[in-house]
């Protein structure tokens, strides 16, 4: 197609007020501004495998891909009926099916919190959840902006700044349990800032907040009467003594849309289940954002007709050993990174307390030989076939993002190879002013 | 939810620069500006159904509703070998896996078209292939338009004015089995044109375009320079004679983005499996467009991975003789409401070439007692409990859509109550000056 040339050159161009100009098909500024931050820093590494060992991608957030966890046989089941039924093939309301709707908002009433089946629309997967909000709450042509988290997940920049909409990056604090810098949060908050976005359990720091971090966060959005957008993706996605609440759980005063979908929890992130919920209890969404994100859902019309047939068993029928064994096999995982990462010289890795990631801190001096995290991760590519996020991609330097859905000895087998590249390049450090004394 | 009062309005609000104003959560412009236009007309409608007599819509352009229509057996089963097998529960890309592009490629690669599985892109559904491509081409700030055909399917114009991108329509023909009024598309285009939007096989007019009108349109994008979006979510849906020619088939200069889908063709619209396609004969979309649309498919990321790991075979497997057999069961049902309404004074009906539509013309002036197509049509609801589309849901006055995916009898029980209703209602036209003179 690509190469073809024209067939018909020889036609004539009959003049008018547009003739005269060529084919210059440009991309509209949403195209152009739509990037993938992900891919641009990924695409710009050199890397280059050790062709010695066996490459071992720890960048991947899809927990699929090593095939060692799979989802709840009630689930495949239910889908499976859902296909062999016949029933769900056709339309559903572009907000999703009644039923599945009710389930959803069943399946998140707990801790006090009730949905009622109309504060839910279903989506395309949480990506489309996010855009859906983002695109009703900002509005480039006011000036707006929202302020997301960074570390953070990029797509709330991607979809932002596809439409014009600024983002404002406020601080998590990794010597605080990646908590938010609620002074630097306050700081970026403006009278253009359409929405705050918070996410939690965090991708990447695998942090979870409690009531009293998540309280505060409610406060200072009650302060300066800006609704939230709570990225709720990995929800209950925790671990041992750790207990998830949902923002939803501590509000009474903060309009907040909380998106998530069935994804992680799951474990069926192709499925492109998404949701969102109306947590709003003072009714701010009534007069124009409920109605506005409802006709937004028209843009991709609900979301695949044979999981919503299948959700309200998936959602009833996974038994909580399930939910269990797959938070369990999680901690382990990253109790057995940890207790690598941490005893190499010149890394420090944070012990999650949920999702399926570990985010790891590169002391760089104590790499000389590499000028910055970037390159010891290019290294760490070519020497041990480890490949690790930077944390470049989540918007900070100096750090590295693992995934812990790897098989256990594969991860392991990485972590040990990360420690032998460490133990290799390490280079005790001294800063300068005490060398120079000595 | 909704109706729970604030449980604290006692805490303090501390004073600063925005703390004074109220919850003001507008929605945004895009938002706002993102009408449901069929809803916006039909909820405007007293439709009040005969008690006596049961419901029959015409109105819902879903094959599946009445379960008289089916999926072919190789699709279901080929979606559920994918549930079984495990693997296809990931991410894939978001442009779509590269097999099920291939299995697109080749199977929309005929009549001397040939695309590269690059060329394909896939979406959740033909609605969101259309809502990247408009994105994508069409820019508010630099006040682009686009021109869509009348009637015509509303999500183009629910789309582009969602973006802030004006809309103008050319006008297709009845009298000319729905062709475009060629010298009004040519009216409606001026240098900020984005794209020129064409639906062949039409919803709602049921006609299809032959290859010289196809080659007529083509020369208007080349005269202007205006790429084509060509929505053939209905290719090959045609009727006995008819063949269907897809615009890339006869385009050798100029950029088209051809898209399209499950929906209609494989009966399973609400398995959300959409597609855009590149037929870019001199390269214009090379320089920013391809990249655009790849970037914007982050929104969604691809479609259901489980209708995309099935997709090699539905596209393969299908027999021929399931798509004849429906070809030839909606040319039945066509033929059978062309026939009995084709008798009823005051109505006419414009047989349909393909899709699973006909357009029926009101001739007002022969029901006096109504003052527009639309009383007509709620009154036809409340005498006899059969409710069709009124044009204006497509953009033009004085027509109504019916559906031809509802089961024979239930055709023909219908199309006999609108002719009942129309002899009773039926007061023969004498123009007033023939009249007068008489
Ligand atoms: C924080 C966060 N939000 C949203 C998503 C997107 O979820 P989905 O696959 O449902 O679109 C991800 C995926 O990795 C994520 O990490
Ligand atoms: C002309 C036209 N284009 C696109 C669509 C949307 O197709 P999908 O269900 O794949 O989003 C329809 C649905 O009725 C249609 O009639």
């Amino acid at each position: 197609m690509l190469d073809s040339v024209p067939k018909d050159k020889t036609q004539k161009v009959i003049p008018n007020g547009c003739t005269d100009k060529e084919w210059k098909v440009t991309a509209s500024e949403a195209a152009k501004n739509c990037k993938n931050y992900i891919r641009d820093i990924v695409d710009n590494l050199v890397l280059e495998p050790n062709p010695e060992k066996s490459l071992i991608a720890l960048s991947i957030g899809d927990p699929t891909v090593y095939g060692n966890l799979e989802p709840p046989n009630e689930v495949v089941q239910a889908v499976l009926e859902a296909v062999t039924d016949g029933k769900y093939n056709g339309y559903g309301p572009t907000v999703g099916t009644d039923e599945s709707r009710k389930a959803v908002a069943k399946y998140l009433s707990f801790d006090g919190v009730e949905y009622d089946f109309k504060d839910v629309i279903l989506c395309s997967g949480c990506s489309s959840s996010l855009d859906l909000c983002i695109t009703a709450l900002a509005d480039s042509k006011r000036g707006h902006n929202i302020v997301i988290p960074k570390p953070g997940f990029t797509i709330y920049k991607t979809l932002a700044e596809s439409f014009g909409v600024e983002v404002r990056n406020y601080n998590l604090l990794p010597e605080y349990d990646w908590m938010i810098d609620l002074a630097h949060l306050e700081a970026q908050i403006d009278n253009n800032t359409a929405a705050i976005v918070v996410n939690n359990p965090s991708n990447p720091c695998g942090s979870v907040f409690t009531e009293e971090h998540l309280k505060d966060i409610l406060d200072i959005a009650y302060k300066y009467k800006v609704p939230i957008i709570a990225d709720e993706i990995y929800e209950r996605l925790v671990f041992s003594e750790t207990r998830f609440v949902s923002i939803a759980a501590v509000n009474s005063r903060v309009p907040v849309l909380v998106c998530g979908g069935l994804a992680k929890r799951f474990l069926v992130p192709g499925w492109r289940l998404g949701w969102i919920l109306f947590n709003d209890p003072i009714g701010a969404f009534d007069s124009e954002v409920r109605k506005g994100l409802t006709c937004l859902s028209q843009k991709t019309i609900g979301s695949n007709s044979l999981v919503q047939g299948a959700l309200p068993k998936i959602l009833e029928l996974t038994p909580q050993s399930f939910y269990d064994d797959l938070n369990n096999t999680l901690y382990q995982h990253a109790k057995l990174a940890y207790d690598i990462l941490a005893k190499i010289d010149g890394l420090t890795p944070y012990m999650p307390a949920g999702t399926m990631y570990m985010m790891i801190k590169i002391e760089i001096q104590c790499f000389p030989q590499f000028r910055t995290g970037l390159e010891l991760m290019q290294r760490l590519m070519e020497e041990e076939s480890v490949f690790c996020l930077p944390g470049e991609c989540f918007g900070i330097s100096g750090f590295m993002r693992i995934v812990l859905t790897v098989p256990f000895d594969m991860l392991k087998e990485a972590c040990e190879r990360m420690s032998a590249f460490c133990i290799r390049h390490y280079q005790h450090y001294t800063p300068y002013d005490l060398e120079s004394q000595a």
